[in-house]
């Protein structure tokens, strides 16, 4: 690392901001702060700004170096051609770190962009300065409501971590991860990652014990055999999810004009991933579902799944995505069979597995209730895929909350991952509005839960293959 | 065929049905006809089911003899052993046809279900009557209001026919098109396909004037060769998407004891599709996105797109979902370039192609007009896909109509492919429910839109493959 770990920590983890340069009409910057539980204060020289941050409560002073006492994290949005003189005050006044959100440097191609950035980063580097960025959102911190985003919720908890070299997807995640009731207690948004770099970061994240899964989205990678050599040693005590954008030719061509990275061969990119244990994602649905999967199960590394699916023409369709995730759909052992046979509604249904259940399950939750329960005892069953129905769901959570609860007692139980499936499709679900909102209901009593087979099968594959690999790491 | 096409053509496009067993307290089958616009009877037997029947305005009759008049459909919902009674009087009475809601034949792997199945066959093929299943939700006519479900629209128009093996997947082909606003003339769930196969109902569709475009999902082929010369016929005429079901060897299995369809080689089936110029789909989803694309689309196999996000992580990732489905990413002309450095926003945003166009388009419509008009002009683009922003939708859908609007006014103005990406978790969107609101709001208009890039570039992919298959056939 260019920067004492301690220094970084403080920017992360600040207990007093300083955003210099925020505007009006919104002052987007300040209002972001609005939960911070540390100290704010603002750096504008502008008169015409001034009235309209103090109005806010918040104390405005001339220049950076006025702010008394210890500033901990600096959010810098001044034009670029100003950024060398905030930086060499922050240098000046010691603080913990600046968080760059001003761009237009050397991902614009431009000869002016790339001097410009050139000077902050010797000016940062000379003076031991964590200088997030430039051309990123920053910094946010769950707990101490440091945000770059007004919908980054505050609060105690969340254990994942995000590292994301877009400011989009940083928030796409954040926010993501949210929706589906998974709190985020850390989000950094590196940018061009001039100073500090993505092996910096995920350095950091490695010795913090507020994180315990991390999620990277990544252009390209500065450093990589110290990344590699890193993640290597991350993941085994980590999941590290990554994300890579520019993986295609004209994808890195995009890149390099975002954050200014480098295109890497992309097969090279594939290898390392795989021989360093990440779990490898294409885009923010494939994260966040794989996100879910790991957060939501118990550590599994098992493949043979019971199926149950609402209809034929489900349980067809079920089979086929599960199988093709690398499942296996195992006969049950013949006892249950036994047991199944006595209730179970043959006609128009079948429980050989895959399930086609909707006539047994119908509108109340008792046959699923036993129809889990004789899973529980199968050994040849190690886990559970279940098309979930948004049936009634607009009359009340009743339903849908009886299921969930059945779920996770058969976790409980069992020790075994269960996916449950709310696909849009499907015959008993209510219209696609309806399915969305009670799919985001379902995901937030901590069940994993997904809009298609297809996905689910996906996900749970590769929350299986990353722990088969903790397996074969013996960790 | 086994049957006469104008006895069929009765049977789908009937005057009279006649719905025989029918039961309480919601009587199914015949709450389904309340919108049919022809005669409608009951045949029940029992006692206590005629008032409930009688009550609800239809006239029942305790034998298929007794009713007056011809018959051009029976929907046939009775318990399996009654099945050869109602066949033999169907006969007997010369009706149009039969579509045989029961199950419990040869897809049960009971001996009695066999033997049954071969008995009703047996009796349909000497009559020469054309048997719909069994195993199967029958028939719906858009246009006379014949439903095998109550959600299915009845009225004019909808050029898009639908063959499903699966009940379920046919009702979902059909209601998540019509979600889309694209409206579906004829669906025929047609079960075990004991009578009437595959290719009987293809050949049906191909010499119907009121279809255009056929979707099916197939989880098995009765007979392959006559199968793949009518679906090389039809292809070149109307674009024919084909799901099918049943393609892994678990799959395969659980098709089995659902339309007892036998499991053909998954190359084998491959082979066919491509060779026979069929758009292949996966999935319910993969389905309905190409349809999106097919039926909403001008004809176009070109692949030079303008790719338009906004926020540059965004812009990765578009471009990379769109490499992958096969697109190019062409730079604009230098005078493109001249005309959008005006007035772009280049600090945060970029407009080599892909676009980071965020800051420039803003909260109004009038500079995506202005890149619209001059990528029209440009010779190295054939088409656009757009990220469309849900923002303030749930205040009104002003924003969302003007850029529709735009959308529109390009696509009249060049003939190219336009398609709408909506992802959830692109930073100005609003909440999930906000997100599928406004994304569905958005293909009422006739825009293709999709809830991810991937599933957009992929769409988009199997409709320009499928329009060069067709310039490569000279049709």
């Amino acid at each position: 690392m260019n920067v004492e770990r301690d220094r970084l920590h403080r920017a992360l983890n600040p207990k007093t901001v300083v955003v210099v340069g925020d505007k009006g009409p919104n002052y987007q910057w300040l209002s972001n702060m609005s939960e911070f539980t540390g100290q704010l204060y603002s750096v504008q020289l502008d008169e015409k700004e001034i009235p309209g941050i103090e109005e806010k409560g918040i104390q405005n002073f001339k220049g950076l170096m006025e702010v008394p006492g210890d500033v901990d994290l600096v959010v810098c949005a001044v034009p670029r051609q100003v950024t060398p003189f905030i930086v060499a005050d922050a240098v000046k006044k010691g603080v913990g770190g600046v968080a760059m959100f001003t761009s237009g440097f050397v991902e614009t191609g431009e000869e002016l962009g790339a001097q410009l950035q050139e000077k902050i980063v010797g000016l940062a580097r000379e003076g031991g300065l964590p200088l997030v960025g430039p051309n990123c959102m920053g910094v946010y911190n769950r707990r101490l409501g440091v945000k770059f985003t007004n919908n980054q919720e505050q609060g105690e908890g969340g254990e994942i971590s995000v590292i994301s070299q877009s400011g989009t997807h940083g928030i796409g995640i954040t926010i993501g991860a949210q929706n589906l009731g998974l709190a985020v207690t850390r989000t950094i948004s590196i940018g061009n990652a001039a100073v500090l770099n993505e092996a910096d970061y995920l350095e950091y994240l490695r010795d913090d014990p507020d994180t315990s899964v991390i999620v990277m989205y990544l252009e390209g990678v500065r450093d990589g055999r110290r990344f590699a050599k890193l993640l290597r040693e991350v993941t085994r005590v980590k999941p590290v999810i990554i994300w890579r954008g520019g993986r295609t030719k004209a994808g890195a061509k995009a890149a390099a004009s975002h954050t200014a990275s480098l295109a890497s061969d992309d097969a090279i990119w594939d290898a390392l991933l795989r021989q360093a244990g990440a779990i490898s994602a294409d885009s923010l649905e494939e994260a966040l579902d794989a996100l879910q999967c790991i957060v939501r199960l118990p550590r599994s590394s098992k493949r043979g799944l019971a199926l149950i699916a609402m209809t034929g023409g489900q349980s067809v369709a079920i089979t086929d995505q599960f199988e093709k995730g690398g499942f296996e759909v195992p006969e049950l052992q013949q006892k249950s069979y036994d047991r199944l046979g006595e209730f179970f509604i043959t006609i128009g249904g079948s429980f050989r597995n895959p399930f086609d259940a909707a006539s047994t399950i119908g509108r109340e939750t008792d046959n699923l209730q036993k129809i889990l329960d004789i899973l529980a005892d199968d050994a040849n069953i190690e886990g559970v895929a279940l098309e979930m129905q948004a049936r009634d769901f607009d009359q009340g959570t009743e339903r849908v909350d009886g299921q969930v609860k059945l779920v996770q007692q058969y976790r409980e139980r069992t020790g075994q991952p269960v996916v449950c499936l709310m696909p849009e499709g499907s015959p008993g679900q209510m219209g696609p509005e309806v399915v969305t909102a009670a799919r985001y209901y379902v995901a937030k009593q901590g069940v994993p839960v997904f809009p298609s087979f297809a996905r689910g099968a996906q996900a749970l594959g590769r929350a299986v293959r990353y722990w088969q690999w903790r397996d074969e790491t013996g960790t």
